[in-house]
């Protein structure tokens, strides 16, 4: 038997692009490990194994990377206010360094000299896939078939696909596909492309798979107490119901149970990619939304304010990085280490309305805080000398 | 008769404070010329002339700001997506320098000396007001009567103002006052103090005079069209039932009366005062929550991503600096006109949907658009190369 | 006889490589169109143009681009006060979009659908030169053959390309070449590569072209009185001999020149190249020195302190701009707009003293200067008040 | 007797404004406790302290602060490659909080409920004075004879001091007053006020204490080795002499020494003050200069590139926060904090000659450098792929 060209580890979603790419690296010639990262998308993983195995995968691992995903990517994310371009909460650029670097773990393990991945040569996916490939397993060669000419120009649609699946025994999927492209983890869906690549055109009713129509949601709003130490979430109470959770995995499924309940986390943007081009893009980020409210409410109260403002261009300059695939990168690791020394005091309990679409915080309250209730009061003179404030304003206007 | 010290004009609102001062400003021996700026805000004016009158002001001005207000300070702060930390629309900051700009004209014009105010002498407009009045009229006087011992130590409280009021024929509120105090203009209200002062209070039912609660707002929302030129809105058509404006005023008041009604524009926040104190606030800014996120969006759609950088990175000087008070000051100068440069190509529609609580963006559209469907497509290759993105990866791998 | 593949533009420099790039060219099929940009550079222009029509090119372009070097592209980086990472001048930054553009012009009037260059795969010049192409000329195809497998693996040292120039009839330089490579233009040389790779080695006695050892410097320095208008030098008057120059070539000739004489001007640096990786270079910037501190000078005599920053922070991004080779970029259109508005005050005239490798600021004034003698002095109170400062403190304090 | 108003802590100099305050303040019925500390400048400081004794002073404490400054104030600025304006190394600035700080100490120990200082009411130094002091003691009450107007109107000029010196048996200087003031210490001297106001006259010959002329400078270079671990100088080698320092005050002192020699380390400029006006001042800054030079070498020969960005940004807010006096204040903690951590790979030799006025950069080396000889070389291939800048440069020219 010929040998192989070697081992690759293939990020590998269950769908059919991955399937397809399976084989044809199969064709190729490499031996190919099956790698399904469960971040949360909704998936039938064991169906998913039983298909890679049936395509001929020489081994396949699911690895369960929920907790990791949210403790390792998430937090920092909610610790930073992270936001790309004042509106993308950064869903799926957060979920790739942490799949890819379980691949690159297994590619190592398993002495695979290759990863491959089913990215397109168009996104922003592909690069943070690799660059973390490269960060963490310099000597890695990674095989992008979506930008080897003698793939996409055999596979130049989805008919080429299905036409490949048939001859090849590859189960292709029974409902028919959506107009647009969707991206799922535990903290979002991102839908892209086909009908919406049109800036124009409205969002198709039926899109939105995690959180409710607005105009049909709950005219009760739930209450959240929700309870963070140095900038992390660690405990949520309904204060509806009494409701609780402390542990980071169930905390943030809750959080998305809620925010779904009410519609919460819808987003429809043009955004900047990082090989330059502009691309329209739908979000739901429902826990993702609350948190990114509550976060910037207790940090504000318990920050001081010249701190807030360093830390806030930090975090503006963390976004880009994640957005652009730099998360294993010194500079991303600097900041990081930075906005974490930022959280120390960012503890206490911010109370949230979430009704029909909105986020409403409602109260705050924190053992840390810097608030001064006499001293800002209109009623109380304390220690403040009103007249010192007619010597600031003067020399203020000096210049 | 003696002679006076000389003519001071007074900020005055109709209220009960600034009707104190104008009444304790006659006393101290000054001429008074009382100045009330509609800037859209909820008053009888008549009645306020002729109140001012009757506490023995020498001249009243009542002069009508709303358009300037509109045109000069609120069109800038929407090309700047201005915001200060991260939430607080300016609505309060953007009036100061309106309404003081127009008071040293008069006081200029009439020969005062003087200008007087009643803000307080722990918050952010006594410096916006006097750095205003410095900046325009360097050589001015200001009366800041909550600052200075001999007032201040007289009227303790909202008690000595009323003894104050009945000894002088001053003409006293009949309604008792909300356990908080507000300010109005056609931007925003705010509401603080009382109260709001513990941040962990909820805020009170009945607090919100602008916008509708969101539990009880219409399920169906109204579908609008923005139209942006140079940044700036110039028609907003109501794809529901066809209104339609194109005048800035009008335009800007049917935005307040359709978030209005679907309860769009409140924040409840916590927020660092320039004097440095941290000081809680809730807000309600209905046309300026449409206007954020309409301008965010045509702008993100229509400029390129590197000048959108920089140009964020102004507009948070920018709104510093309005928050601050430094409108009208150098670099503030030099800033509105670098983010004015950056607007020239901001244009085109923006539909919106506006529903219980929130402003959902559907679509847009623009004829300076560099948004290029056929590049970003995932069915059309186009000029673009994917293997170009290879190198692209590698290189960015480099360090 | 056979049909070529059509007109190639190359950057022709008269040395070795770019001669060996003009016969490969035609070997390959094109008709080769030699473009020299005169930008200052120490070179006998007529003996470039013959050895060029000897070497088979279709028409020899050399072009005097040194005023609209000076002009367009030195002038605004001394407004902007730009240096990359703290150090160097940009004097090759500077000179490359200066002579892409005419490249680009010639080959559009001259119906070229091809432009080539003999920059390395390694550097930035070939950025900043395609950037400039691409930018000017979209359509435009660009042959870069230190980037061609068959031209690198072809030539892989200056043994193959003497091999070759043999060949073909090639003249080859008569001298040893230097253990570095160097690359002049009127505001600078740059010496990189071969010995001074290794970034500890010493710079070799004789490296220098363009300044003398300062330990051989007269010992009497020549003062300087540079005169600014809108930022821009616009008169320099020697006052030790009266010399006086007004036109900006003749001006910043006679920078090099004092400059030269007194050894100013050197640096020896590890920069980052915008590829990713460090590599080590020595300049000489003999003028650019001279105008870099007395531009910082008159500008911080005149600019509004507040203004200054956020210049400063846009000339730190002009910077990276100009050195990554984004010269004809939206954004840098837009900085350079906004930085040439805040030079419009920028005037007045300041004196320098020019002495073995240093530049002294001796003094300045400005009709325009923001310097208010009687209110920082020491011994006048003037309007300012004393106290004031004391509430300024306080109020900074209350954080 | 009479009780006394209660104990003053005051930063004495020894010189004739604080004697005259020390007698002052005693005639106001405090008692005084006079703090000198030695931070390197030129003092008797048992002649100061007989002094001291001899006015009144109940207590004197003659502190040596010289390491505690070196290692505390001077290396962090360092590390931060610390410049105000891009000019001035802000010597003066990192004495105030260091000195105010061990006056603060004392007054707690000794239980003095004031502090006073003899700073100007137009300085910085008076904001850097109270900010540390409202910062490590809230309650302390400072004592600002300079801007109390019972003060300052007795005391108009030199000579009402001098006349009151006289009264009072306070030693008076016999040496004529230069017509310019100073302030020294171990990193710096500054001249400013007198006749150095006007920005345009030339500071007078023998202005200059710690610098020799670089017109009569020696012409043979001393050549050093600096040897840096995590951003800090721990090794100097004169490579003349082999003279070696590894003692941090040693080592500063040292590179004074050389420096001074050269004449390295003057400038003149004109500076932004905090409390809005212009200012001119000439400083000397020899060992300051030569560290500044020395570590922005081996900082970027090896920092990432990236990383350097945040840095470099960082460091520009902690300069203006040192120089505004917000040395002991929550951002400035923070900025320590992230500066230091980008310092931990800042290790390595630098080579410079100190030669007439100027520091040379001749070569450095480091075990944690990112250079990568073999792949910035022209002339080694290497893992770099030449064709990869293709794909890097077009995709950058997508937008």
């Amino acid at each position: 038997m010929a040998q192989t060209k070697g081992t690759v580890v293939l990020a590998y979603s269950g769908g059919l692009d991955t399937s397809c790419i399976l084989v044809w690296l199969k064709e190729q010639g490499y031996d190919v490990i099956a790698y399904l990262a469960n971040i949360g998308q909704n998936e039938d993983f064991d169906e998913a194994r039983k298909k890679a195995v049936h395509l001929g995968a020489k081994k396949v691992f699911i690895e369960d990377m929920r907790q990791e995903f949210v403790e390792q990517f998430i937090w920092p994310a909610v610790q930073a206010n992270a936001i790309y371009e004042d509106r993308y909460l950064l869903g799926t650029s957060l979920a790739r360094p942490c799949i890819a670097r379980k691949q690159v773990e297994i590619a190592k393990r398993e002495g695979a000299k290759y990863v491959s991945h089913g990215a397109t040569g168009k996104g922003n996916d592909q690069i943070r896939f690799e660059l973390t490939c490269y960060s963490l397993y310099p000597e890695v060669q990674i095989i992008a078939p979506w930008r080897l000419p003698e793939f996409y120009t055999r596979f130049k649609g989805r008919s080429d696909l299905m036409d490949y699946a048939k001859k090849h025994d590859i189960p292709v999927p029974v409902t028919p596909k959506n107009p647009w492209s969707m991206d799922e983890n535990i903290m979002h869906i991102s839908y892209e492309a086909g009908v919406l690549e049109n800036p124009k055109n409205r969002a198709p009713a039926g899109l939105f798979q995690k959180t409710k129509d607005p105009s049909s949601c709950p005219a009760t709003p739930d209450i959240l107490e929700i309870e963070f130490k140095e900038g992390v979430p660690v405990q949520v109470t309904n204060l509806n119901d009494r409701t609780r959770h402390n542990k980071s995995l169930e905390l943030f499924a809750y959080l998305n149970e809620i925010a779904g309940t009410h519609g919460v986390g819808r987003i429809d943007i043009v955004e900047n990619r990082f090989i330059g081009m502009k691309s329209r893009g739908i979000y739901e980020t429902p826990a993702g939304t609350i948190l990114h409210h509550a976060h910037l409410d207790i940090e504000t109260f318990t920050m001081d304010r010249e701190v807030r403002k360093i830390k806030q261009h930090l975090s503006k300059s963390f976004s880009e990085q994640v957005y652009n695939g730099f998360w294993f990168s010194p500079e991303c690791d600097f900041i990081r280490s930075c906005i974490s020394r930022s959280q120390e005091l960012v503890e206490g309990k911010v109370q949230v309305s979430v009704l029909r679409g909105q986020v409403y915080i409602l109260g705050r309250e924190s053992p840390k805080s810097l608030y001064n209730e006499e001293l800002v009061s209109m009623d109380v003179q304390g220690d403040y000398e009103p007249s010192d404030a007619s010597g600031f304003i003067k020399i203020n206007a000096v210049r």
